[in-house]
């Protein structure tokens, strides 16, 4: 006789895979799916997400969640079943206020959804793309009130993203970097001008670029055997195991950084899929602990790790050994500098370090107005444009590099933008939690040697997979809250 | 108030869409995934095989199917909706027979089965891959003593293939057959040493051989907005809707026919899951009629076209345009006959159209015995090389080029390769009533005007999807029944 725990974790495997499928689904639309697959491919991922839904809400696993909860009561917070019973529960009562069919609908709408954008964006119309977002904010509004929340709509959003988190406590963190950050890119962009990275934008060949950040992931500690690198429009990564991990990248020739930042920064994420215990693989534990704890790996890889003196240092040479001619009388100083220049630009995945968190910020406000219909959707263009000129001073000269730049919206994911500046916060205090660990570390980029880092992360973090809270990992790994004081 | 055949109807596309995921897994599987992941891979496509099938064995499927027979009783044998209910029914009567536990198991197991024939055909070491074939010999005896049959044990599984046929029919179709063609293959094998090949296996680039493929493939009238060609070991075609067909082909730098014939035979099947009507593409009644008529579409184009006088007028002038150093010199009579030499060899899918069916013929045999338990695996390499010395008159060098050459058994296909010869038959019976409606045709073929033959068999064959029988299908296009003699 099997005991209630069991016949959980068998049926959440079940869960697991068909969460699964539908990034397989996802995956397969952005990297491979013929144009033309797209109605046919909304419905498939609406029948999987519909079938999971049903699977998950069922009373079925109710009941096996409260006798589960029973057998695990005399077992550690830390341990596997405890942790696996507790945070299904709480995604359990979450999830049964959604009716099964406004999770199907919405999973449709958002794979046609996503094709106009990219025909938006393609044209820099966002007039092709209006009435599927009309579509996307009504249902993202209908899904928030079913969830349920104390005080914003938002909240319930929000908390898809990052457990516990509330619109208050985002907006307080974001207030105090944009007061501390407006003043700095305009004392920046000034002396900025100095930097001239014009070598970066000569001829560089897709193919060396690509097996390039082949060899960066390789050192990283990507496993390819048990993942794989493609091209996409819109860099990500997705996973169906640990043991099945994809990132996405794309190479601009005319831009040598571009691709291989976007690789590393995508390798960030990818490397925290592969570290989750395989144990945990097909379990609902599988995955990070929030967005922006997953954004913290792909930011301290990207700007903390790559765009830092010590891995120029070692990586340098490596470039101007592959690409001779545009980087030939480029010096590693030069490089450094180029890579770190400050400058406010319109697109946010091409944004600096320091004007980043501003995009993020009108994001943030926007989409408060969009789902607590304080703003429009015919009125969004405007609307981003003027927030634009108020916080980074220029104004977006079409769509496609204006509201038209994100896939998230497209996609439904309202709720999300605030966890890349979370993620940018706890990556400085993950990585200073490291450097305090292992006082070699930087001596260990600056040969190349990545994968004390990655083993650190991997212990600390990647292991537990969804086990903890943002807060509880933050308190776990560095002893303290989080915070943007770093 | 929606009918039971509205209510039917999107039952059934629910269950029409976890096919086409699982042929989406089944894909990413063979072109795309990593090496490491296919543990978790079997569980995804266990788990989408078992949710399929319990919607489908349902007892509400039953309710609903024999609700909506009474209101379709009134329509014509052959509309959407009449056929429909017939065919779904007739499904459904033979499914739920099979317990769900049974398919889920089948499943994994093929999933694992696949990966270790790819390593022990790699190693040539049948030790490697003989456990995992014991299973799924043993499951397949249990699948079909869950089917029901009335005579033998392999009508059972036949019957998944080629709808309503026996194994005592496609025995004497195929005996018939033998008796002909293997004093045929004797008589040109000795003619045939006469003609050299040999111009076919110079230097011919990868690149190149790539896009004269998709060249043919469009001029086939392929739809690459609604379908792709990708790279596989061995290569398929699969579908995941009318407007989501995939192709595979394997290019050989040394061989120049290989893979033209490859893409050209994929393409031949991927022409009819294209040419199936969209409206029928969310029901069960997409795909071919059967694997059978399936295969006629792809032997039509590779052997019947591709191979003829005709197209090699066409073609050849333009191949010897691309690869003109190993062309140097050859003419377009020595070409045909070189594409058209006859000769004993060890791999089934390398076989010549004369020869091929004495390879169908061996394994038709062999499964039987499986099957009915009179060889045990164990003992199948040694059947494997007796019977090709037998019939071909030769012996495998070892276990690559013999018993481990085909993915079917590793995926549990047993009852599928009679529809091969099948095939060899419907596309002769086809192709000979295309030249009767289209006197023409020849003369298009040789103009590489492609798309008269392809709208004649959409308009045929591929429209109606899976709406007949085998038989049926061919009644209706030839006025006649299936038969060896052309």
């Amino acid at each position: 006789m099997s005991t209630h725990l069991e016949r959980l974790k068998e049926r959440l495997a079940r869960i697991t895979d068909l969460d699964a499928v539908r990034s397989l689904l996802g995956w397969d639309q952005q990297v491979t799916m013929p144009p033309g697959s797209n109605a046919a491919r909304s419905h498939h991922l609406a029948t999987v997400t519909a079938l999971k839904h049903a699977l998950f809400v069922a009373d079925e696993t109710g009941d096996l969640l409260e006798g589960a909860a029973d057998e695990v009561a005399g077992l550690s917070y830390d341990s596997d079943d405890a942790s696996l019973v507790r945070v299904a529960r709480r995604e359990y009562e979450k999830l049964r206020r959604v009716p099964e069919s406004l999770m199907a609908e919405r999973a449709r709408v958002h794979a046609l959804s996503y094709e106009a954008w990219v025909r938006a964006r393609d044209a820099s119309d966002f007039a092709l793309f209006r009435p599927h977002l009309e579509r996307v904010i009504d249902l993202t509004i209908e899904y928030a009130e079913a969830l349920g929340y104390e005080e914003r709509r938002y909240d319930a959003l929000l908390d898809r993203y990052e457990p516990e988190m509330k619109t208050t406590q985002v907006a307080a963190v974001l207030a105090e970097l944009k007061a501390g950050q407006v003043p700095l890119v305009q004392a920046i962009a000034e002396r900025g001008r100095l930097v001239d990275n014009g070598f970066l934008h000569q001829e560089y060949p897709d193919q060396a670029q690509w097996e390039f950040s082949v060899q960066v992931l390789k050192d990283m500690g990507f496993d390819f055997t048990y993942g794989r690198q493609d091209r996409a429009v819109h860099p990500f990564t997705t996973s169906f195991s640990p043991q099945d991990v994809r990132l996405t990248t794309r190479i601009r020739e005319n831009d040598l950084t571009w691709g291989l930042f976007s690789s590393i920064h995508e390798g960030g994420h990818a490397l925290y899929d592969q570290g989750v215990r395989v144990e945990l693989g097909r379990t609902p534990l599988f995955d990070g602990a929030s967005y922006g704890v997953h954004e913290s790996q792909s930011r301290l890889w990207e700007n903390i790790v790559g765009r830092s003196r010590h891995f120029c240092a070692h990586y340098f040479p490596r470039l101007r050994k592959v690409f001779r001619k545009p980087l030939a009388g480029v010096d590693v100083e030069t490089f450094y500098r180029a890579v770190n220049k400050v400058e406010p630009s319109f697109i946010r995945t091409e944004a600096d370090e320091v004007t980043y968190n501003l995009h993020i910020f009108l994001r943030f406000e926007l989409e408060q107005e969009l789902v607590e219909r304080r703003l429009s959707v015919a009125d969004l263009p405007e609307a981003w444009n003027a927030k634009m000129k108020e916080s980074l001073g220029i104004t977006p000269p079409d769509d496609t590099r204006g509201v038209l730049q994100d896939v998230h919206w497209a996609e439904g994911l309202l709720g999300y933008f605030p966890s890349y500046t979370l993620g940018n916060l706890l990556a400085v205090q993950f990585y200073n939690q490291a450097l305090k660990d292992m006082p070699d570390l930087t001596g260990q980029i600056a040969q190349g040697q990545l994968l004390g880092l990655r083993g650190w992360l991997r212990a600390n973090i990647h292991a537990h997979g969804k086990k903890f809270t943002p807060a509880e990992l933050v308190q776990r790994v560095t002893g303290g809250g989080m915070s943007a004081a770093p």
